[in-house]
């Protein structure tokens, strides 16, 4: 609960220093209970401007005492007053002391569980799932795959057995800059790291570049991985939204109103944007919008991470340029890997960027894990090199687009009017707004007795959740799974909408039981 | 350089508190030029003394100057005044200004390329290379791997292409039980964590429990890898020594009398041990000294990780239980991998530990990198449910001790009396002890010229490094290189005590080259 007032009395004629003086009253305030477990405490900047002192003064107590343990803060939701058991985790343990060890107590960082846990309703095996953004695996080219396991071993078995370079295996970074190449992008080798995938790039990028409490400029709503990572580094995620088309908008994407308002306004360290396709929305940044952007960036001297997993899951429309290809002043470190294209199971992705960024992240790659699984990434240039990862995204878009159209059809057929949803180009997902008042939550307890399934909108927000929205996964399932699925969706909404109508008894409805789950939310 | 004494005057009765007054008149020094850059400042600990003030004063001005970027700390070589291009890495971008974005400051820690770069002289492709702590590739099973690729991706290719768990492919993690229960270790499938090897056991482990500041106890020398991970962690690493048979110690391995000291001096958050065939020294602590360990940890209330990489290429005598086997208190986790024993390349590793720790862990994992390469955990599944593993982990130990033998029949022949080693039962090298007063970087400068390489001993210390030791790896050779390699050796350090006795030349001889080597030192 909110305190309005905190009783503090600071007396900046003592020899004792203010900062000192404040740490003091407020731990002995949490002493005497007048503050408890679970009160949020101000603001460091309202709390200075409260007592009408230097904000750096309130910081330098707030440090303090979130090092004894004392207080926590939680990105976007403020700072809070600690439970008594995650007090001692700070103080010696105690010696010679019986019973067993409390591991909970020597965990460096509690609130990491905080970032890293994305609940997730537990999925019967039998439901229409639109759950997923991963491809679905009955079209995967197994066969394919297993005959170019089978020629890389035989061909270069000992190499691939062996310790591999940090910067990645030679014969996949060679076909990958040639893909590069074609995309727009003149890299060199030593502009190009591979890592095991969009979410390590994500990781080392925050290790290379993010402190507590910097700023980071992100999509909001935005992939909850990303979000882990950024949550867990402890850094300001600065919310821009997206637009979606179905809004009507002068253009989908990141709202550049607001993100230039963003850099005016705050010190940011990096941008973090998915240009094609966005997760969760599926949005598409035009190029004019793309150029101003990186005129942005370059304006605000601020480094841009363009997230392109989703680029070349392009079902109609013609491509746009990436902010990678149409960077003129080094500005973009692109991330990128085949997990949407082909198969997430092999962990491989790649980043692309200036020399010395690319140098600075093979360091931190080598201390994490030395390098990528040479197997899979040999497996993936012989795939590559033979033209069947070609071959197999044609198909893939060739389905995916077909099921992009059915699931158009069904939502226009059966969903009721007032729930609105974005016209997506690509991509895996499509994003519902329902009528305000409804909650996509609640909606799911209710799908799910009936058998279908997916994400609410909430798990995709780091502030602001509109709990009205909800993502649509249509990748992973046939024709007629969608149709049937709709089906079922577009009667429970109407009967929500109808429960709502009447006042009904909503709030009767227990929330949905979750469940972490061993698979990331992705 | 260090300066005998810096002139600060700080008055306790001002208004201003202690610790801004340190700060600014420090500030002061610096652009006064009185203090220049690389200039070291004495330790917290040693000014509070100086000054009569409280340590936590000196701390909190030296950590404000330290986010000003004006001076930085190295873990084991003290705190300096920074270059001043690197203070402009704090303030903010110039807006507007012309000249292209400067990378170096945005990085989050200039200090992580430090303890990331490990430098290496290179490696001429015809040298006989003592270096190496891999196992050779000449004797992979490549065609087996294989196989076994080939069977599990008929199998099961498609769930091994799809997203996996978090937490590892189900039927790797099932043969590692079997495995982990001849061993004596009775752990669940939740006890157990998949990851792409050690060095990322190591760096979730560090994002799991380690904050700026807190203690670790380390043996010194260590593996490269792990001092990695802990200095870009920026923790205090606390030396204990490392006792090798060469000195007829009562027993070899960590020295736990140090330990103990270090256990009751320090706030220790972690102890980090290697039991057997410590890399470099070789050394196995006694089953005695386990327990011991054990007891001094559960006393502590200290978590033991055990590196357990080695233990299983024992070459001779009988093997010693695990720390994690004895372990009574769920005190030890314990990481391992089979690239010692099999093939490096398919990066796969894993973690046993209590429940809550491995739950902990695969969060940390899930937000790195969602989870490790399938079709390396499923062709490693198949190669030890074949039986695959244990017949290749027979064969090498049968190799390498042959090498091993040939080794110390060489040292016996052909070093000259001086120069001790240490008996070791396993592992990949052994460990040398130069007369006092040679220096292993400069006997690799003349022992390269002649084909010969192995690791200066200075690459494995984190502080006080023994300048005349040395590591030589004896696995990837076959016993003809082993003997000529000797041979060589013998000669140079021959004829490096010569010039010593002479009083040589020594100081002529350049520094040799060194190049930052994509492949890392393990």
């Amino acid at each position: 609960m909110n305190r309005p007032f905190i009783p503090l009395h600071l007396q900046p004629e003592s020899e004792i220093p203010l900062y000192a003086q404040l740490r003091d009253q407020m731990r002995a305030l949490v002493h005497s209970g007048e503050l408890e477990p679970g009160d949020r405490i101000p603001a460091s900047r309202e709390l200075a401007t409260q007592l009408r002192i230097h904000r750096t003064t309130v910081a330098t107590a707030y440090a303090e005492l979130e090092s004894e343990g004392l207080i926590v803060g939680y990105v976007g939701r403020g700072t809070f007053i600690r439970e008594p058991a995650t007090q001692r985790q700070f103080s010696p343990p105690p010696r010679e002391a019986s019973g067993p060890l409390r591991w909970e107590a020597l965990f460096a960082d509690e609130r990491a569980g905080d970032g890293l846990t994305r609940l997730l309703p537990e999925v019967p095996s039998d439901a229409i799932g639109f759950i997923s953004a991963k491809p679905t695996e009955d079209l995967f080219p197994v066969d394919d795959v297993r005959s170019c396991a089978n020629a890389v071993l035989k061909r270069e078995g000992k190499k691939i057995l062996q310790l591999g370079a940090s910067d990645g295996y030679g014969p996949l970074k060679e076909v990958l800059l040639d893909i590069l190449r074609v995309e727009g992008i003149a890299a060199r080798d030593s502009q190009l790291l591979i890592t095991d995938g969009c979410q390590q790039s994500l990781d080392l990028l925050a290790k290379a570049f993010l402190r507590p409490g910097d700023g980071v400029l992100v999509e909001n709503p935005a992939y909850p991985g990303a979000l882990s990572i950024l949550t867990s580094a402890r850094v300001r995620c600065l919310p821009a939204g997206v637009e979606t088309s179905q809004a009507r908008q002068r253009y989908s994407g990141l709202d550049l109103k607001v993100a230039e308002a963003v850099l005016e306004q705050n010190r940011v360290k990096l941008i973090l944007v998915t240009p094609d396709f966005q997760n969760p929305t599926g949005a598409t940044l035009p190029a004019a919008e793309r150029q101003k952007l990186l005129e942005l960036a370059a304006r605000f001297k601020v480094p841009i991470v363009e997230d392109h997993i989703y680029a070349r899951l392009r079902l109609r429309g013609n491509p746009v340029a990436s902010l990678k290809a149409m960077d003129r002043n080094g500005l973009v470190i692109q991330i990128d890997s085949f997990s949407k294209v082909a198969f997430p199971g092999l962990r491989v992705g790649w980043c692309v960027g200036p020399e010395r960024v690319i140098e600075r992240l093979r360091l931190l790659k080598q201390a994490s894990d030395l390098h990528t699984d040479q197997l899979a990434q040999a497996t993936l240039a012989e795939f590559v090199r033979r033209g069947m990862l070609e071959q197999h995204l044609k198909r893939m878009i060739r389905i995916y687009r077909r099921r992009l159209e059915v699931l158009e059809k069904s939502m226009e057929r059966h969903l009721p009017g007032g729930v609105e949803w974005s016209r997506v180009d690509g991509g895996m997902s499509v994003w519902i707004t329902l009528p305000a008042g409804l909650d996509a939550g609640e909606l799911l307890l209710h799908a799910r007795e009936r058998g279908v399934l997916f994400v609410p909108g909430r798990y995709f927000y780091f502030q602001e959740p509109q709990p009205n929205t909800l993502r649509l996964g249509f990748a992973g399932l046939d024709e007629q799974d969608i149709v049937r699925g709709l089906v079922t969706l577009g009667q429970v909404i109407e009967s929500e909408m109808r429960k709502k109508q009447r006042g009904g008894a909503r709030h009767t409805i227990e929330k949905p039981e979750e469940t972490r789950q061993r698979v990331a939310l992705i």
